[in-house]
Formats: structure tokens, C-alpha cells, sequence
């Protein structure tokens, strides 16, 4: 196990009917709020008006950023600096899903800072300041919630980047599994894969003697396998929608689960290079790349990816080597990823292969990427190859 | 799953010599300063003297009280109030185990309190101001490093009694496992005891569709067990220690692992009435009384206790019932614990049947004792009539 430090200072209010709690947890930090939504759905769903009439009983102006796209774009969060700059706002309150969230994480880094947002995403400044930020959250999937990170895309320079600061943690998230009961499936899906995702990028790691820290992962692996189906079948069960927001949130809380190891990452870093460029959803990038990823890389630490496939996936070893159960473990994460109806291939999208080697380039660009096995750029390349 | 709210600010510092930190880290926060420990452990260790050392490099005005009992007293406590008061110390360093780090919340609670500071354990006040307290942790076990809550004796009454703040969350703790390579055998035992317990009263739960939750428990249980021998075999194993260390913390920090779920808490409760009047360690007291709850108890909810006996301690149902499941793990429970050198009767310390009525009535005197079943006096005098 490695040093760490750990400070998670976001206040969760799990539960149903919890949204009714966002006017006074609103009004303990700001009078005068951005709110940030993505497209119509928590229009349709009624979140939108119960949101207003809670902010404005408890005496908040509000102003309003509405759609923020699933890879949300920097121009969109220049638009949210604005109006907070214009306006005075003292408050973002996040109302979606990680891009939501995200968006409104880099408006509130944005608006203190003298110079271009985008800095922070390419490492030509540091977030020193940042508005105070709440959230409600309506998909379980990217753990925005409860850390302080962020993903935006620059699409004019199909451009994709992660930033973050421990100032952009949220004074408070509210989550209230009910709301995602009119998640569509494809969505429920996505989530489902990101979290588990996110999972893979700290459990697949060669720092020694993390059994704890390898037993969350596992645990929460465990729990979104059992309980994506349920929540497919029935869109509204209780405990199913409940159990994936818990994992959702458990699984990227500022890395508690994986305190002390080092975390990999270079998945979501190659995915990022996809979306950058197609567009295409985040978890459904990671269900095509993740098990290519794994074929890659698994013989770095055979003994991890067998102790995955005995313990997430419950394969019993019956005489195999590590190799084999290895091998079964990868294969039953794509089959897994396959039956809940997530595509296997970047073809499914239209993505053929004249932008490889740009992907592979950028993905690249700024630093190292991945811990569990260093990628180069032909190694991008060759498992954007697998994912074709 | 119960809806729920969870928000833990205290900072983990955590690793090999992270002690060196505390000067910086206490100066945040405090300039003059109460040091509370125990007895003579931190000056042979020499935690003592860079402690000391690192606060004054730091500009800090260091008072201290000495002297913290393995169950902290009240007359402690009030020493403790008094030289705050007097000196106008405007920060807590608590260097120890959860005995001189809940003795510190006291002092922290009480010096702002008009009153008596015994009111906040026996519900006639409720804490609404506290000086700041950080940690240097010595002893993997109450988990006191992360958490609001508090337990403290009252001597001459015979009573030990808990209670807490989220105003008591440590603003940092050290968490530097090589501290705890000089924790004597049977407190290494004491404090391993004492987490799986803070597990168990978590675990054994009537609240339904928890997944997660149970996982995460079954993770620290798991782990715990396998590194209490390897550290008493050697209590220089870096890996062991480190692992008891960050189990202990997560074990009960703020309760995370089982949020959602209502706790039991009996247990201690029973514990408490027995070391209040016999002043016997904490985790020696849970390593008698738990077994013996759980046969009293487990018939509420069997697949749990057969669950636990599956997953924890890897028994096989090979065709046995739940019922017979679930006393197999109660019984590889008694056994690990003596195994490792707890004890397993009241006797071993001296303690006959004579104060039964007292503690029976003691415990279940401010408020219902348990949830998994609820204890009435019988049921406790029952529990301790079995743990003689």
C-alpha cells in the first residue's frame, strides 16, 4: 500500500423523495444560482419545475443553463461564465448526470479565473478558486458527485480532457434514486458500464498488499453486475436503481476505494480520444475498449485478472492456470457488457479507421499513459485496432 | 436500503512516516495547543519527542495532560477542560488510541459547555460548539480517528456512556502504521476484536436490499482476519499493520460502510456496563460477549448469519442449512477469537455473577438496546449469564 491522503468533504442526502431538501441545502451557501441541466428530460419528469418552486420558496434568484451536451463542450461552459460573471451568481446547482455536473464543476473554476477555462484542461494553469456547487443527481454512472473532477470537450479542436481540484468537490449531492427511474435503457446501460469502469481503472494496478482496497472494488463489481438486469427489466425497481446509485457514487468518491494504489486510467484516456472525435457515449466507448484493454495488458499481472474472474465473476478455477481464468474473467466482462446490450465494436458507430493514428496521438499528448501497463502510442493504436 | 445523509470531513494523512506532518498540519488550525496521550508508550517509542519537537518548529505553545486511561475517565476529561479554559488553547492534538482520542473530544466538547460536560452522555445537553482536534493514531482498533463519536467512564458511578457530534470529526489524522509496530501483543488482539465487532453491529441488520453495504463489511472482516496473525507473528509486518490500520478506520468512520442500514449496537452497549465496572479493555469484553449475542440473537434473520459463515469464513454449505450454517460461523467466530488469544469467559477476569442485575438493568436504561432484536433486561442478563 502506498501514502495517501484522503478529504471528501461532500455532504450526500441519499434517499427517496430527497430532492425536497434542495431549496434549504441550496440557500446554505447561495442566494443568487445558476442552475445547469442537459436536454428536456427533467422537464419531462417534473425535477424541473419541483426544483424552481423549492429554490424560489427559499428565496433564491435563480438563472438558468439549460442544455449541456453529453460530452459537454467548452463553449457551452464559456456561456455558464458568463452568465455567472454577468449576473453575480453565488451558487451552480447541477441538475444531471456526470456531464451536467462536470460542466458545472469547470463554470465554477471558470468564473475566478483571469484567463481561458481550457487552461486548466491542457496544464497551462491550476485551479485556485472556484464557486461553491451543489447537485442533484439523475444518472448513476461517473461519481461526479462526490469528487472533484472533470471531463470537457473542446469539439471545434475534437479535443477531450479530464481536470480537477478538491475545490470542485459538491457542498452537497443529492441522490434520490427514484429520479432515475425514467432513465432510458441505453442510458441504464452506459451508467452501468462507467461505474464498473471506473472500477477496473483502480482495481488493475501493481501496487502490493491492497486486499481492502481490492475487496471494495470487487465488492461494488459484484453488486452492478447483480443489479443492471433488474433495473432493465424494471425500470423502476426500488432496490435495483438504489444499489446502482450507491455504486455509482462509491465507485470514483475521490478514489476511497483505492487509497494507497496506484490508479491506471488509460482507458478512459483512449475512450476520451473516440468521444472527442464521434461523439459517441462515454460508457459505451468503455464497453468496446475495456475488454480489448484487458487482452492487452492482463499478462502484466496475470495473478490479478485471475482473482477477478474467481471473485467478480465466480469462475471456478477446476485445474485452470492463472492465464486461463484470466482469459474466461476478460470474456465474461464482454459477454456481460454484450448481453446488457452494449455494443462490442466502434463499427457499431460508424467509426472506421482513418482516425487512428490522430486518436492514438492525442491520447498520448500530455503525459504517460496508464500504471498498470505504460502505453505508447502504437499500443493505443493497436487496441483501438481490437476495438474496430 | 434507508434514505440517509453522510458527510465526513476528516483528512487521512496516511503512511510510513507521515508523523512528520503534524506540525504543519496542527499549525493550520491551532497555535496553542493541548497535547493529550496515555501512558509512557509515545516517549519509549520516541512519537513523543518529535511530536513535541515538530510543534515548536512549527511556533506552536504546547500544554499537555498525560494519563488518558485505557477507559478515559471523566475527572481526565475535566483536567483536560480546565487547562484549555485556563490557557486559552484553541486546538486538540490527540496522540494515541481511541481512548485518548475520545477523552479529547470530550475535552472538546466540554470546554465551550456552561455545564457539566457528563450532561452530553446522559442526554440532558446536546453539543453545539467544540474546539478543533486532530490525531496521531497509535492503535488500529475504535476508529475514533475518523468519526464524531465518543465513549467516557464515569468512575465513581460505575458508568461508561457514549455520545458524539458531527462538530467531533478530527479536522486531520495521522495515520502512520510503523506507529503501531510497538502495540503489545494483546492490545494488537484487543483491537482487531474491536473492529470486527464495530463491523458486526453493522452487519447484523434487519434493513433489506443492502448488497454493497454487506460487501464492504465483509471486506474488512475478511481482511482483519487475515492480518492479525501475521502482525502478532511479527509486529514489524508493514503490510499487516498497514491493512488493521485502514480497516480499523473504515470499519466505523462515520459509518460508511453501512449507510442505509440500521445498526444493532447492542453489543457494545453490554460491553460497556461490564468494563465500566471491572475496567477491563473494551475489545476483551466484545471478544466474550459478541459470540454469545450472536447465538441469542441469529435466529432474527438467519441468511445473514449464514451469509457471514459462507462468505467471511469460507465455510461450505455442503448440504447444511441455514440454521447449522449460521452456528458454524458463530462458532469459527469463537474460535478465531481464541485462537488469537482473546478470551472467551468473564471469569478469566475475575468477574462472577454478583453485578449481573446492576449491568442488565444499566444497559438498558436510557434507551431500547439493539435493533437487530431488541434487548430487554432479561435478554442482557441472559447474554451475561453466558459470558461468564
Amino acid at each position: 500500500m502506498n501514502s495517501f491522503q484522503f478529504h471528501n468533504p461532500t455532504r450526500i442526502v441519499f434517499g427517496e423523495g430527497e430532492t425536497r431538501q434542495v431549496g434549504e441545502l441550496t440557500a446554505t451557501y447561495g442566494r443568487n444560482v445558476l442552475l445547469v441541466y442537459g436536454g428536456g428530460s427533467i422537464k419531462a419528469t417534473g425535477l424541473y419545475d419541483q426544483t424552481i418552486q423549492l429554490l424560489k420558496e427559499a428565496g433564491i434568484t435563480v438563472h438558468e443553463l439549460p442544455g449541456i451536451e453529453p460530452n459537454p463542450r467548452l463553449a457551452t461552459v464559456q456561456k455558464g461564465i458568463d452568465i455567472c460573471r454577468k449576473e453575480g451568481v453565488d451558487f451552480i446547482l447541477a441538475v444531471g448526470g456526470g456531464s451536467v455536473i462536470d460542466a458545472s464543476k469547470a463554470i465554477a473554476a471558470g468564473v475566478p479565473h483571469e484567463g481561458d477555462v481550457w487552461d486548466f484542461f491542457v496544464g497551462k494553469a491550476r485551479i485556485e478558486k472556484a464557486l461553491p456547487l451543489g447537485t442533484i443527481l439523475t444518472l448513476a454512472a461517473t461519481g461526479s458527485e462526490m469528487n472533484g473532477g472533470m471531463v470537457i470537450s473542446h469539439w471545434e479542436e475534437k479535443l477531450k480532457r479530464g481536470s480537477g481540484s478538491p475545490l470542485l468537490y459538491p457542498k452537497f449531492s443529492i441522490l434520490d434514486p427514484t429520479v432515475t427511474y425514467s432513465v432510458p435503457r441505453n442510458h441504464t446501460v452506459y451508467g452501468s458500464v462507467d461505474i464498473m469502469s471506473h472500477v477496473f481503472e483502480q482495481y488493475f494496478s501493481l501496487t502490493e498488499n491492497t486486499p481492502l482496497q481490492e475487496r471494495f472494488c470487487e465488492s461494488i463489481l459484484q453488486t452492478v453486475i447483480e443489479n443492471v438486469e433488474p433495473a432493465l427489466v424494471n425500470p423502476s425497481d426500488a432496490a435495483a436503481r438504489a444499489n446502482l446509485m450507491w455504486c455509482g457514487t462509491m465507485a470514483l468518491n475521490g478514489g476511497q476505494i483505492s487509497l494507497g494504489m496506484q490508479n491506471d486510467w488509460a482507458t478512459h484516456g483512449i475512450e476520451h480520444e473516440v468521444s472527442a472525435i464521434y461523439d459517441i457515449p462515454h460508457g459505451a466507448g468503455l464497453a468496446v475498449i475495456f475488454p480489448n484493454w484487458m487482452k492487452y495488458v492482463y499478462k502484466e499481472r496475470v495473478d490479478r485478472f485471475a482473482q477477478y474472474a474467481e471473485r467478480v465473476w465466480g469462475i471456478v478455477r477446476d485445474g485452470r492456470s492463472d492465464d486461463e481464468l484470466a482469459l474466461a474473467g476478460i470474456e465474461a466482462t464482454r459477454a456481460f457488457f454484450t448481453r446488457i446490450g452494449a455494443e462490442s465494436r466502434l463499427s457499431e458507430f460508424g467509426i472506421g479507421a482513418d482516425q487512428l493514428d490522430r486518436m492514438a496521438e492525442e491520447a498520448v499528448r500530455y503525459h504517460g499513459l496508464g500504471a498498470f501497463k505504460q502505453l505508447e502510442k502504437q499500443d493505443v493504436r493497436n487496441i483501438l485496432e481490437m476495438s474496430l
